[in-house]
């Protein structure tokens, strides 16, 4: 047995996961991954969160067909951030945006 | 006074926030923001953290020489992640890689 990465869950058991398109390679989304979510995603090859508003797994593009098929996972330096390469079926944000992050923040949003 | 993006912050008054280089393209890390560390990146264009570990401010590079210049930042749609654009200054990481995220997660690591 080799080396295990040792992977740091949050106190509800959760790590944030960023999915990035392969070909484009934009920054998609950032949701959060259980173990079990984890393990669902690695074995399969197809992105499997854990939604934390319906509190359930949730296969991305089960029901919008927007799925992401896992091209690469890797964990960060200390063990609390997953990164998905994907390759991304149609948009990625349930608004029908691509990514999730749209929405321009400048200092004046916060004065 | 136009929309104000409105920030879902944690329980502990946190947001993730992922730094992407401008030019590789490539996701550096994820790390932490407050409402005050957001507030300071945005203002002085120099990504800055809150350090759950040491519980302090953090500017990115202020004792290695690493720092992000913020290029653009952006909110995702439900308010509760931000995309950092960053001009990158060395390693992002501190253990000397590029990147964070230089450890591939496979389905075997999680058996």
């Amino acid at each position: 047995m080799g080396h295990m990465p040792e992977i740091h869950y949050n106190a509800d058991g959760l790590v944030p996961a960023i999915a990035q398109d392969e070909d484009t390679r934009e920054v998609l989304m950032l949701a959060w991954m259980n173990e079990e979510a984890l393990r669902r995603t690695l074995a399969t090859g197809k992105a499997t969160y854990w939604s934390r508003s319906r509190q359930e797994y949730w296969v991305k593009g089960e029901t919008s067909g927007h799925h992401q098929a896992v091209v690469d996972a890797a964990l960060d330096c200390d063990g609390d951030a997953i990164l998905l390469t994907v390759r991304q079926t149609g948009a990625a944000c349930h608004t029908g945006n691509r990514t999730c992050f749209f929405t321009d923040l400048t200092a004046q949003d916060l004065t």
